[in-house]
């Protein structure tokens, strides 16, 4: 056995990789684990990255980042938000870091915010290890009800202005999320001039789990559906797709500037010529959404 | 020795990673390389991967991929082309890979298409192992001259109407392409109504290297500087930006609809709609711009 005075200190170096497919993904280093937990619906983990900040993996998929969370919390909100001519009463399905009811926190205007989550751990999780998107439960507004999304919106009707549909991919505990049945039970939940929102994939990887979305919803809203995009580097591509269906006036064309203007809010990524441009498709995505 | 039937026959896997820290990055599988060179300037590679199909390496850094590269090529060229009034002349400076010409060739309505390419290994390669971008040399209004393009401007006046640098990264062989006087040459370059359009790296990870284009490409265009932002998977954050100076109309309220819409071409990402959407920033980016 050599000596101390031959051996090197090296420090174990732990990276985390999240496979895009069988054969590419994004890979960065790890500085620590701060919590893992099997809930009864997923595997929870909580890591501190050098890149990104803290960041939640749920079954090993990179949810948000500090470094880039609020793209896609200013979007799944804003765009909705300045779209509806009057909104009053949000309701999220998903969400449970608490990013997107912190910034429908922000919008003094509403009346009244309610999330549905399926997963407590997530909340408990979120609250205690990045306070950051957590501190949107502080709000007196926000009434988090745990419970399933699905079933909670299959008796309201007339309820909603907007509704946000905040959750993960199309499989394991979201995949209800996608479905036709639910669509349609989320247009009924929704008043006049209602819309909602819901985090659609991208097209370059997943063309396929993205129009699975925009399927059920143009069933649901009589093809009146939009989809939208916003720049989030830590997601498969960077290119993130909303897909938006409306029972009032095109989404893309209606933007509220007097609510905007009073608001006076400081975002990070969202303006009002993000609201108009985010609208505009590359070509080969309009031919998706032709084609699938 | 164990006899042959205790043995696995494991196939080794090969997997490229592109760093955009020391920390982070994107990893892809590799299923052969295809070609390795050392040039005077540059090591050179392409291999050929599962998702992105044939990839070119500069210096350990991918420059384009099959899948991704119709997105920067169009973006590059299209947004000076339709937002100048009446282009006939074009230089290109660097761009060896041929994607830029070959997009430049679709547009019947130019006069001539100078290249001024400084890596003759890489047109070399490109035409050998990526066709679909070599092809651009093929068409005869292409005139590729091998040479130093930060010599060849400094002897030009009035000579050009549109002139794009296509770039590697800000350092090794394109340094000098990022630098104010390199500028100042191509402003002199340009005719009236004269258009310069940049790579410029990513607000997320680089953004001093974006911003040192920028500024020089401000100073010597007097702040007629406009930046513009495309989805690229394959390149850091996802999130790429282009810097465009200008010497007649602001380049994001200029479109030349009627010359658009008489070519006819079928694009797969540029169309009307994303060439003034592709203007619009996100807050962040913004305040980048006014702060470094």
């Amino acid at each position: 056995m050599p000596s101390f005075s031959w051996r090197f200190i090296i420090n174990p170096e732990f990276w985390f990789s999240e496979k895009y497919t069988d054969s590419c993904g994004i890979t960065f280093k790890v500085r620590s684990v701060l919590y893992t937990k099997e809930s009864d619906f997923q595997r929870i983990d909580i890591i501190d990255t050098y890149d990104y900040g803290r960041v939640m993996l749920l079954d090993g998929l990179v949810m948000y980042t500090e470094k880039d969370e609020f793209v896609y919390h200013e979007m799944i909100t804003c765009v909705p938000l300045f779209a509806h001519p009057n909104p009053k009463d949000i309701l999220v399905v998903g969400g449970g870091d608490g990013g997107t009811v912190r910034e429908l926190g922000r919008h003094t205007y509403l009346n009244s915010i309610t999330e549905v989550e399926i997963d407590e751990s997530v909340v408990v999780a979120a609250k205690e290890y990045t306070p950051f998107t957590g501190c949107g439960y502080d709000n007196e507004k926000v009434n988090l009800i745990i419970g399933d999304g699905i079933e909670f919106v299959k008796n309201k009707n007339n309820a909603y202005d907007i509704i946000i549909i905040d959750s993960t991919d199309p499989f394991g505990p979201a995949e209800g999320l996608f479905s036709g049945e639910f669509y349609s039970n989320v247009k009924n939940a929704l008043r006049e001039d209602g819309i909602v929102v819901a985090q659609a994939e991208n097209p370059y990887y997943d063309p396929k789990w993205m129009m699975r979305s925009v399927n059920n919803m143009r069933k649901a809203f009589h093809n009146n559906v939009e989809c939208y995009l916003a720049y989030i580097p830590t997601y498969p591509s960077g290119m993130w797709n909303f897909a938006l269906g409306y029972k009032g006036k095109k989404a893309s064309e209606s933007f509220d500037i007097k609510r905007y203007k009073n608001l006076n809010l400081h975002f990070r990524y969202y303006n009002k010529n993000i609201h108009r441009a985010c609208f505009a498709l590359p070509e080969f995505m309009k031919e998706i959404m032709q084609t699938i």
